[in-house]
């Protein structure tokens, strides 16, 4: 595991960092694999004559981003890779997941009738106060969570939405199949935030951790907005691409 | 300044949350428009009758979230609208810059030849070790550091770009005039991260805040990849919007 790759003293850029680039570069270029145990922060320290502190920094934010991942009592090893999300066209994450392999899931936290603050009353068309239905979810990939998604649709629109079950149908099924509307296209807009305590109990992650908030509208094809989602998506197993032409 | 919401104590959500929502919201509304000093930790104790440290939280995150802007002595501030970068199509942010009235400008922190790492090759369809032009610029908006970028150029395609003046000139603008390399399209990916103590210093703000990592391969018409540019942008003064369809 060791690699052919030297720390140069005299580089603007601090040791931590440099080492964190080489181990990153071994990880990239596939000389480390998924799964693979990395050295300790013992060895490191020997192999590249830096101090305890300088290797326990490079490895510490590596696993912060997703890079490695630490097993407790086991050790640190590379993480496997972070689920990608194209944005070159409408998406669902349950579909995206199916069609690599992995097992979508979703649990409901809560699922009741609020009143639609400004953010909400705006992104949907509606008057604060008016009712929405308002569904919380964590999405899983196989057993692992990995975003926190909370939906809001004006109650005028589909009437006992509140009733209905998230664990067995997508909400866009629902929409379709029980009120007649199709949502067919979407606007996004993407921040980057930390996961807080509150999240980071649903999220399996420290807070502090690195997220990714997202807020989307959907709207029918005749451009009614249909639904507001604010999302927190887990930075250290998500990452999103697209094409720019 | 004081607003008609309240905290509600049977909610699931921690007090401090509901009221950064409640904050959020006033600033959303444009109850409270960019610039207004917002109430101290003191005052939001008394009208919301939480903790001084409830009040800090709340506060301290919309800090870091570049909802609120810090002045030190002068008080909390309801900070600037963030920068809008639209994924529609292919972009440069000088030119996003530009047209919202905000003067771009850019110092370049180094520009020299090095030996391509592994993770630049993949990008550029070279060799790892290949020399390549590396290109480190922070941008500004009007005064304000809000991207730190470091572009590679394979020096086959661009000999000499390292003796270019960057300060002066676009790269996109060298790379066409000198070399006839028209860059005209992307592949992009991003991932949310934290500012780190190195980055921090070229972007003025504290290590720990969010930010994105923004990897981008820009190719010619033909397809031939030309810069691979790794970006950390600030979240709390930037975002991104796409829409799909």
């Amino acid at each position: 595991m060791s690699l052919n790759a030297r720390l140069d003293p005299k580089s603007p850029l601090p040791l931590y960092y440099q080492l964190k680039e080489i181990l990153r570069d071994a990880i990239v270029s596939g000389v480390w694999k998924p799964g693979d145990l990395v050295p300790s922060e013992h060895q490191l320290q020997a192999d590249y004559a830096v101090s305890r502190n300088t290797a326990k920094k490079a490895i510490e934010e590596l696993v912060q981003e997703g890079i490695l991942t630490r097993t407790q009592g086991k050790g640190t090893f590379v993480a496997a890779p972070k689920l990608e999300q194209a944005l070159t066209g409408f998406y669902s994450f349950s579909n995206a997941m199916l069609s690599r392999g992995i097992t979508p899931r979703v649990k409901v936290i809560s699922l009741k009738e609020s009143a639609a603050k400004t953010t909400v009353a705006r992104a949907l068309d509606i008057q604060p106060g008016d009712p929405v239905t308002e569904l919380m979810r964590v999405r899983y990939a196989d057993q692992e969570p990995i975003m926190l998604e909370t939906s809001y649709v004006p109650t005028a629109l589909a009437p006992g939405l509140a009733a209905k079950d998230f664990e067995e149908s997508a909400l866009y099924s629902v929409l379709s199949s029980d009120y007649g509307l199709l949502v067919s296209r979407a606007k996004e807009i993407f921040e980057p935030v930390l996961i807080r305590d509150y999240e980071s109990q649903w999220l399996g992650v420290e807070a502090g951790y690195p997220a990714l908030l997202l807020d989307r509208i959907a709207y029918t094809a005749a451009g009614k907005p249909v639904e507001f989602c604010r999302s927190i998506v887990r930075g250290d197993r998500c990452r999103f691409y697209t094409e720019l032409l």
